[in-house]
């Protein structure tokens, strides 16, 4: 616990000098104000974390949390339980869909075990975290203690402070994989907001009309049967969550304490920055909501956020993809702020004035 | 006319067989069916335009067509029309916009001037196409004769072909920048839907509540005087179009006749497309919406050509800034197709068959 009090404590309030001067170099720029739409305020948020209008992102790395999960039991995901460890060897050979798309955005893709029920061979390169070899059946009791939360959240803060050791870092994503955890992501936000599992819990990796029943129905009966305590983020992370979901609210909070942008990715890796904001809310100022899923339940944790995400490409895959692709446009923010000229730069007249 | 007349009949179907080859390849990746959304389909398109699963869009190429409007003579906008000049200097300078992101993007930016109210000097090293120096004023005649539209368009479609005699071609991207051009573009979309102009006339580059309904008055005013056959697209461009959205729709016309996709940008761009696709409805099989911009009259383009904008960044620019995001954008599709191994590729139990 004494890592996560630590690093809340380590998160700066952001440069408002430096938003300011970056907000009045943007509107200085020779096109209309405002006109680069939600690029601008990215590109501003950007300039304060690095205390610098001219920021590069050349060190960046997504984190691929992996975990699974005891409700799989309950039928709530198409794929098998052993499909998790399978696509962790996916990501270490360089074929799924994270790699690709984070290869195209000059990122560095690494997995992390916070709780996969398989034993992988210590040499095996990823974060070797795990918490537990899969989380409780949260249909029957709660998916994990108090003390594994704590685990791994700081599992996560972990490894921002290994990144940071081994080399520079400017941006990491975040990404998640682990048969059956939209259902422990759809139960936390639910949790938090007291909004019905009805509303906000989707089809996953495809389920049909009666498998998506009965995962709401699961949902609604642990939430019942656990009454997670929404004032207290790590007993929600306790009773509902999963490992891999604790791993992400742990990047969150370790990225922030770091003074590093973080970016996150889909319905589980918000859930993680969900956890993370309500344990430490000077964590958003760090945040960068990527993209909107196709799952319902992501559009509530946005909300509640306070975070307006920067694409909406339908995607429903999670690894990190969605992070990968938004972490091109906060690059492309970043040169927008600084390389753009200005009226005065040009020698151009300004009708705004 | 020849040369629009050609261009169109050269038009090829697209090639079913590798989009479907595409489509299989997709479907059986190591990840749930259609999870990368959106940008699935325009992979599989992208294979069929180019006849191959492994594309690269190695050289693209963005061109800003430039024109000026008579009409900004009834206060249609809120910059004078000599910033249409100031602005091609900029984009040869490199210090615009869509120079800073089509960098971003890997692509190539050249400004045409298809109809600037400015003598160039002829080794301005821009695309040389004036038609006239700034349309007439629509709101008293039509803005351009119809063999002046004739060779805007014409001029458009050369500009494709002389990129692809100087070397490879992979993307055309188009954009635009011209004072006044939003009231043209809306009145395209007009004359083609038959959408009172108020329902889709926007605030261009920030004009307040008067100007707008000043805007909305001139754009149903020249409707009424003008008349412009919906049936007739080089009517409509003459009666209320410009020089440099007669270009941007020979730039379609000419990319798909060449086979090559082309990323149409904002709304002049799409009004440009939309008159390509309205004269060569094959086309459409070669253009890609980039984004849906703040202006109301886009997402009625949008709907008329059919499409669906990868992007909502709130952005109102024009330049091409757009398609250089989306060009990011299909470049990751490209890669997403080729790259993410199947479930056969990596030995994963495929729970979807």
């Amino acid at each position: 616990m004494e890592l996560i009090e630590k690093s809340i404590a380590a998160i700066q309030p952001l440069n408002r000098a430096v938003f300011d001067q970056a907000d009045e170099r943007l509107a200085n720029q020779a096109r209309p104000a405002g006109s680069l739409g939600t690029l601008e305020p990215v590109s501003a948020s950007l300039a304060a974390i690095f205390g610098t209008l001219d920021v590069h992102l050349d060190h960046k790395v997504i984190i691929t949390c992996v975990g699974d999960h005891g409700v799989t039991e309950e039928g709530v995901s198409l794929f098998p339980q052993e499909v998790t460890p399978q696509m962790v060897f996916n990501f270490v050979n360089g074929g799924a869909s994270i790699n690709v798309l984070g290869k195209h955005a000059g990122a560095r893709v690494v997995a992390a075990d916070l709780g996969v029920n398989y034993d992988f061979e210590p040499d095996l390169p990823i974060f070797h975290k795990k918490v537990g070899k899969g989380t409780a059946n949260f249909a029957r009791m709660p998916a994990m203690t108090r003390e594994e939360a704590v685990r791994s959240v700081e599992a996560g803060i972990e490894i921002v402070n290994e990144l940071k050791a081994d080399g520079p870092l400017d941006m990491l994503g975040t990404g998640d994989m682990g048969i059956g955890n939209t259902t422990p992501s759809s139960a936390v936000i639910a949790a938090f907001s007291g909004i019905p599992a009805a509303k906000l819990t989707g089809r996953g990796t495809g389920i049909d009309d009666d498998a998506l029943a009965n995962k709401i129905r699961v949902i609604e009966d642990a939430l019942k049967l656990h009454q997670p305590d929404p004032d207290d983020p790590l007993d929600v992370l306790a009773k509902v969550g999963g490992f891999e979901i604790g791993g992400l609210a742990g990047l969150v909070v370790g990225a922030a304490a770091a003074g590093i942008p973080v970016v996150c990715d889909g319905l589980i890796a918000t859930a993680g920055a969900l956890i993370a904001c309500e344990l430490a809310p000077a964590a958003k100022d760090y945040l960068f909501a990527s993209h909107r899923s196709v799952e319902a339940g992501h559009r509530f944790m946005h909300e509640r956020l306070g975070v307006e995400p920067l694409l909406d490409l339908q995607f429903r895959l999670g690894e990190g993809t969605g992070a990968a692709v938004a972490m091109e446009l906060l690059d492309a923010a970043t040169r927008v702020l600084c390389d753009i000229k200005t009226f005065e730069e040009v020698a151009i007249v300004d009708a705004q004035k």
